[in-house]
C-alpha cells in the first residue's frame, strides 16, 4: 500500500497527459498549419457532439443512424479520403434499395417464401425446379402485375435483405442466436439475386461506386468465389467468378483513374468438413498462382461460436507451407465474447500460422499473449465497429476493446464488413463509431490521418504499390484539407 | 504484413496456451491435491452453468439474480473464505427488507413524499418541522394502524430504498443520468432511517452480520460521518459517528471472534466547494490522528461525471503532504465511459496524488500510462461489477474491462459497493460475476484464491496485521477446501 505523500507538479502533470496522449492512434502524426486549423474545427464540433443529451456510439446504430447523418463531424468524414476497406463481404456491399429497385423488377425473376418466413430468388428462362421447404416460385414480375400497389411487397423483399430495421432492434434480434441466425437467411436471400451473371457484374460494380463516392480508394474484400449462374441455368467455376472480379475491378479503374484497385481474399464457410477445406486451400494455391494480381490470400467466414476452431482445420492450413507455395492468412478471430473455449484459441492459432491480418479481434485484450504477438509482428486488427454492435458483441460502443487498444495505438484498420446488412454504406459511419465513440474527446485529425495510412500500410499490396497508393491518397488528403480548413 | 509461412508445432502452441493461462489473475497459484479436487469440480460445474441458454453474466443482474441464487457455483462462492470487502458505502450494506421490517415499524418514524415521488423519514418525539419540497410528515404507526392491508405500503417503501425492481430495469432506468438521479433520492430516503442513533448501531452490526454471514471477514467501509442524531433532535458530531462505528466493530468482534475487523474511509461529497472540501482534509487529519486504528484515509462521492475533477481540489488535497500528516487517499476514479474529459484525468490525478487504491478504475485501459503506474506501484483497482451493470457503464460483464485487466493479473480487488442498492447482499454475487463472467471457462480455483489474497495485501492493515490476517484466512480456507473437495 502506498503511503507517501505528494504533492503533483502541474507541469510535470501536463506532460504525463501529452505523454499519454501522443500514445494513442496518429498520436504522434505531426499537423500542419492546415491540418491545425482543421483540426481546432474537428474539436469544437465534438465537443458540441458530446454535450447533446444523445450520444450516438452509445445508442444502437439503427436508432442512431439519423442523428449521425445530420452531424457536422460525419459530413467531413464523408469528404475525407479515408485510404483502404479491407474488411468487406462480397454479398453486402450495396444498399439493398438497389437491388429491389434494379434487380427485382427485371425479368425471370422468380422468389420463394421457406417455411421459416425468409425469401429465396433465381433467375431462370423457365419455372425452376421447385425449391425444399419453399413454396412454389412466383415470377415477380407477375406477382406485382397483379398487384394494386407493390410498395408493402418491396418493403417486405427489402426486409429480407438486411438486418436494418426501424423497429426496436433489441426487440427484433433479442440474442446474438436470433441475430446470426437471421443474418445467415438474409444471406442466402441475398445469393440468388447477385450470383446471376448480368447482375453480380453490376452489382460489384455499383458496390465499388458506393466505396468511391464515400472517398474510399482500394477495397479488400472477401469473397466466396461461389458458382455465377446464367439465365439458362448453366454455371461457371469459381475461376470464372474471380476472372470476373478482375474484370470489372479494370473496368472500374479505368473510368475512375484516381481509384487505386480491387484485392479479393478467398474465403470458405468454417462449417465445413476437414476434406472440403483441404480442398478448398488447395484451390486458394492455385487461383493464387493464376490471379497474382487480384488474389490476397484465404479466411474462413461464419459464426466463430457455432464453427469449428481453426486449430481443427491445422492439416488443411499447414498445406501452403508444407508445399512451399506462399498464401496469406487473414483470419476472422476473436469475434466472440465467449472466453476460454476452444473457439476462443483462433487469435492465437491465427498468429500461429502467421496470418497477415486478425478479422475482428474482439476478444483480443483478454488474450495479453496474443495482443502482445499481435502488436510485435504488426498483425493489425481490422475493427468493424457497427458489426459489433449489429451482431450483439457489445451495446455501448464506448466501451468497445478497439477504444483501449487505440489509445496505445495498437495496429488497427476500421472497416465497415457487411454496411448493406446493418443499413450503413461504405466506410464513414464506421469511421464515425472509431472517431467519436472509441477515441472520445481526445482523438484529432492526427487519429483520423493515421487511421488512413494504416489502411495502405496493412493492406496485402506490395511495398512499391503501398508507396503508390500512400502518394495517391496524399494528394488527396491534402486537397480535402485545403478544401475544409478554416 | 507477416509473409512467411508457419506450421505451428502443437506442443509449442500448448506451452503458449499454458504461459498465458498463468498470467492471468492467480494464475501461478500453486494447488494442493484437495484443491485440485475442488477445482476439478468448479471446472465441471462452469462447463455446465455456460452451456446453459441464459448466461447470468450476459443479463442486467436484476434479472440474473434468481437464476445465480439458484448456481451451484454461487454456492461454492458463499461458503468460501472470501476476505476483506474493501470497496463499500455506509448506508447501503443492509437488505432493504431489514429497514422496513425493523426500522419503519418503531414508534415515532415519521415519513414524508417528495414532490419528486421519493420518500423521507425522521425519528422524532414530536412533529417534526415539515420539509421543504415534501408533503406534511406522517407517522407511520398511525398511518398503518388506518390501513386494512399495509403490504402495499411496505412495498412502496422498499422500493424507494433500493434500485433493485422486478419491473424491467432497462425501462425503469434508461439513461445514466436517470440511474444515478434514482441512486441519490434513495439515499437520501436511507438517511433519515439510518442515522437515528438507536437504529444506526443496529443497523451497522446488522450490516457486519450480513458480511461476515457471507464469509468476508475484514470490511473496509466508505463513510460520511454524517451526523446521528437523537429522538428529542439533537445531534452529535462526525468523532461521535467514529466512535459509534469503532465501538459497534468491537462489540461485533468480540461476539465474532474470527472476525478480523473494520476500518473506515472518510468520503465527501465531490460537489462541495473548495472550502469546504478544505475543512474536510482537515477534518480528516485529526480524525486519523485521533482514531488511528479505525480511521484507514479518505475519499470522495457521488457522481464523477457530474461533480469536479479531483484536479479542481489539488490544494486541499495537497494539504497533508503540505503538513507532514500521513493520510492515505482511497480516490474513486475512472467510474465512466465519457472519454478525454476533465473527469476523464481523474485516474491519473488519483495516480499523482499517490492514492492507495482506485476505486472502479473502470476506464483504465483507455488510459495505458495510468494503467502502466498503477500496475508498477500495485496500486489495486476496486471492481464492482454488479455496481458498473446497475448503474449503466456495461451491459454485457463479460465485456467488463477487469476481464482484459484480470487476464494480466493487474493488482483488482472485487467488492459490491452498494449492495442493498442493487438487491444483492455481501460480496458473493460480485464474485461470481468475476469468476464467471471476466473469466470465463479460464479462470479457476486459484484466481478465486488470489482475490481472496488480494483482499488483504491491498488493504490498508499494516503489514503485521496483514500477516495475521492472512493467517486466520488461510485456516478457513482450508477449512473450506477440504469440506467441499470431494
Ligand atoms: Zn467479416
Ligand atoms: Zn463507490
Amino acid at each position: 500500500l502506498t503511503s507517501c505523500l505528494s504533492i503533483p507538479d502541474p507541469r510535470q502533470r501536463d506532460a504525463l497527459i501529452h505523454l499519454e496522449a501522443s500514445m494513442q492512434t496518429g498520436g504522434q502524426v505531426v499537423l500542419s498549419d492546415a491540418e491545425q486549423r482543421l483540426d481546432a474545427l474537428l474539436f469544437k464540433m465534438k465537443q458540441e457532439e458530446t454535450a447533446k443529451e444523445d450520444f450516438p456510439p452509445a445508442m444502437h446504430f439503427f436508432k442512431a443512424r439519423d442523428l449521425i447523418k445530420g452531424s457536422p463531424i460525419f459530413s467531413l468524414l464523408q469528404k475525407m479520403p479515408k485510404g483502404g476497406a479491407l474488411h468487406l463481404h462480397d454479398l453486402a456491399i450495396v444498399d439493398v434499395e438497389w437491388l429491389v429497385k434494379n434487380v427485382t423488377y427485371r425479368p425471370y425473376c422468380y422468389m420463394c417464401i421457406t417455411d421459416n418466413r425468409s425469401i429465396r430468388f433465381i433467375f431462370s428462362s423457365q419455372l425452376p425446379k421447385p425449391l425444399q421447404r419453399c413454396s412454389p416460385w412466383i415470377q415477380l414480375e407477375h406477382l406485382r402485375a397483379k398487384m394494386v400497389n407493390v410498395t408493402e411487397l418491396d418493403n417486405s423483399i427489402r426486409n429480407n435483405l438486411t438486418l436494418y430495421t426501424d423497429q426496436d432492434p433489441e426487440a427484433v434480434y433479442p440474442s446474438q442466436d436470433v441475430v446470426w441466425e437471421a443474418f445467415e437467411q438474409k444471406f442466402l436471400a441475398l445469393w440468388g439475386l447477385v450470383m446471376y451473371a448480368p447482375v453480380f457484374r453490376e452489382y460489384f460494380y455499383q458496390g465499388l461506386s458506393e466505396f468511391y463516392m464515400d472517398n474510399v480508394m482500394y477495397v479488400e474484400l472477401r469473397v466466396l468465389l461461389a458458382e455465377i449462374y446464367e439465365l439458362d441455368g448453366s454455371t461457371h467455376d469459381s475461376a470464372f467468378t474471380l476472372r470476373t472480379y478482375q474484370d470489372i475491378s479494370r473496368q472500374f479503374k479505368a473510368n475512375h483513374p484516381d481509384f487505386f484497385g480491387v484485392r479479393v481474399i478467398f474465403s470458405i464457410h468454417r462449417g465445413v468438413n476437414a476434406s472440403v477445406m483441404t480442398g478448398a486451400v488447395e484451390e486458394a494455391m492455385k487461383l493464387q498462382k493464376d490471379f497474382p494480381d487480384i488474389m490476397a490470400g484465404f479466411d474462413m467466414v461464419g459464426r466463430e461460436d457455432s464453427g469449428k476452431p481453426l486449430w481443427d482445420f491445422r492439416e488443411a492450413l499447414s498445406l501452403p507451407a508444407e508445399r512451399g507455395v506462399p498464401m496469406p492468412f487473414f483470419f476472422h478471430a476473436g469475434e466472440t465474447n465467449l472466453q476460454g473455449t476452444e473457439v476462443d484459441q483462433n487469435l492465437l492459432d491465427a498468429l500461429l500460422f502467421n496470418t497477415s491480418r486478425i478479422g475482428h479481434g474482439f476478444a483480443l485484450p483478454r488474450h495479453p499473449l496474443a495482443r502482445d504477438l499481435s502488436r510485435r509482428r504488426g498483425v493489425a486488427l481490422e475493427v468493424c465497429p457497427i458489426s459489433n454492435q449489429v451482431m450483439k458483441l457489445v451495446k455501448d460502443l464506448r466501451n468497445h476493446p478497439a477504444a483501449g487498444l487505440m489509445s496505445e495505438d495498437h495496429p488497427v484498420v476500421i472497416s465497415s464488413d457487411d454496411p448493406a446488412m446493418f443499413g450503413a454504406s461504405g466506410l464513414s459511419y464506421d469511421f464515425y463509431e472509431a472517431f467519436v465513440g472509441f477515441g472520445g474527446i481526445r482523438s484529432h485529425l492526427g487519429s483520423l490521418k493515421q487511421l488512413a495510412i494504416n489502411s495502405i500500410r496493412y493492406s496485402s499490396l506490395t511495398p512499391q504499390q503501398q508507396e503508390e497508393a500512400l502518394a495517391q491518397w496524399q494528394t488527396k488528403w491534402n486537397k480535402f484539407v485545403s478544401e475544409n480548413a478554416f
